[in-house]
């Protein structure tokens, strides 16, 4: 599988560091041959057709940015939206960061790779938050897949988890602490009795909150993951403006000392459930599963034979995230090969 | 797809319940048709080539014990192995109790089930933790599948996250609170300031607990549980015999109450790691996801790549476990689907 990175990032070096690792270790293992043929950044692309090798990766990734001055495969100035057009691939990997604005430059990127017939595995939360539904018809009307499981919950499975996982039951509702910063804040407050707006400032200096916060802490994020849960798990066809959405900027230490005398805490929840879809900050028990602390995320499936399932793990993190987008293109050429079998 | 149900318990019930919903509901969502074809309990059997009704099936339901007495299906003294050996079927659903000294009468069930062509699910223990090994091998030889999601987790799919959601990750180590009914004498000695006795006997009133309780609290169950994920998950091919047990009969309040003060619980873990396998009481965090309270279980993961990933659900219950029984089912059936295509 030839597959174009666009974004280097993080978790884009994640991603060429695991596939790398395939190359050599076990690629045949899941009878996945991935090649990297180029990678697009802001400041141009790398290309080379044949597959850049793993030492090849290695010292692009030593080198960090500006890719595209590399004397043998750069390409100054070239564009991603050029890359996706003119590269022969199979499959694009978009990871540039999060705009849930207008959701560019990705949701023209996964345009893009649709109309040239290539599938996508994203990271990218914008492009499904605003056009979920619209992005999912497309693709199929490209015969081609999209794939977003790093979206949710990082590096744990949980959009796998519900659709391969509870087959034969069926699930009621959603809930879950989709936003590790959020949840380290909360559960800050509560542990070390301070206000929102100390737990905050120590969330920014450990690195687990932007400058600008406004994403995490007003539940955009939660809410771009709800969106993605309710189209991809419940077949609810909404995008981001149905979410009823409140932050968690209101919370005090005096409202969690107080439910902290009912043995319950707050969190912020994103929920799913037959009433709509929305992000809150609601009291829940100690004793629940959900109830989580640190930058942990957890999911709640309320079923309807299994009672709560619930799945606990990191919700973020560069190695994580880049793992998730293996499982993606793994899972892509799984469908691909049962789709020749057919 | 034709079913032989043997043993009509709880679990048995729940299972013509769920299969004769599907009848009516929903039994294309998943291309599958079931059909019971016959029903074993230790008074005889009821046959009918086929299929019986989702009207019939409801009124044995009702009529509960002693069916081989039904005038028209009826076939009184026949034991599950003529059973078995005689009706033709795709698969045998083996449901009988469980038994860790022989495990009979359910490893003949099983055993002559795979010599007769047919696919076995089984919610019993007691063959998989005595044979594990064998039996795989055995069902290869034979070309059929085995499953047993019910035995671990109950309705909670754990065996299933393992192999399907973790995909392209390596699995480290595996931890599990795996038995409902310490976890709740644990828990309630703990909440409720009580004698490791006195929760027992309030378990044993509550149903959670037999009146012979050694299975649960002497760490058999568990260590039967920690033998599948052994073999299923980490392809480590041991038996009850190797597994390291040491139960709860010497868990004292006093030592709870010492626990505590580090926000610390004890809980008997099973555990799967490079050092092998064991099930024993050990101290854990408040804050861990596994430290879950009451009947519920949970199992956490321990990955390359993505880090701890927790898994935390119901561990038993008729209901629950019948719907593991028919996830098994569907596995099958998409199993067999892609082989015709292959």
């Amino acid at each position: 599988m030839r597959i174009i990175l666009v974004g280097y990032g993080v978790v884009g070096k994640g991603v060429t560091s695991i596939l790398a690792k395939r190359y050599t270790e076990k690629n045949t293992s899941y009878g996945f041959n991935p090649k990297i043929v180029a990678i697009a950044d802001v400041d141009g692309a790398i290309i080379n057709s044949r597959g850049f090798s793993s030492e090849k990766l290695e010292t692009f990734k030593q080198k960090g940015y500006q890719l595209s001055t590399d004397a043998e495969f750069g390409n100054p100035g070239m564009s991603a939206l050029e890359v996706i057009e003119e590269v022969e691939a199979e499959a694009v990997v978009e990871l540039t960061p999060v705009n849930i604005k207008n959701a560019e430059p990705a949701l023209s990127h996964i345009t893009k790779a649709f109309k040239t017939g290539k599938h996508v595995v994203t990271t990218n939360k914008g492009p499904l938050a605003l056009a979920m539904p619209a992005l999912t018809e497309l693709a199929e009307h490209n015969n081609v897949f999209l794939r977003f499981s790093g979206t949710v919950g990082g590096g744990t499975p949980m959009l796998e988890f519900a659709k391969r996982c509870l087959v034969g039951d069926k699930i009621l509702a959603i809930k879950g602490i989709l936003n590790g910063t959020t949840n380290y804040i909360l559960s800050e407050m509560g542990q070390s009795c301070i206000s929102f707006q100390e737990a905050l400032t120590n969330a920014q200096k450990l690195g687990y909150a932007e400058r600008e916060p406004s994403m995490d802490i007003d539940g955009f994020d939660t809410a771009c993951k709800v969106v993605i849960l309710s189209n991809w798990i419940m077949g609810k066809k909404v995008t981001l403006k149905d979410v009823d959405i409140t932050g968690i900027r209101k919370i005090t230490l005096e409202m969690l000392q107080d439910t902290a005398k009912r043995c319950n805490t707050i969190k912020l929840v994103g929920t799913i459930d037959d009433s709509g879809v929305s992000v809150k900050p609601i009291e829940i028990s100690w004793t629940n599963p959900l109830c989580v602390s640190g930058v942990l995320n957890a999911v709640t499936f309320q079923t309807e034979y299994a009672a709560d399932q619930t799945l606990i793990g990191r919700g973020a993190g560069g190695v994580e995230t880049a793992n998730a987008v293996l499982r993606d293109l793994l899972d892509i050429r799984h469908k691909l090969a049962s789709k020749l079998l057919s």
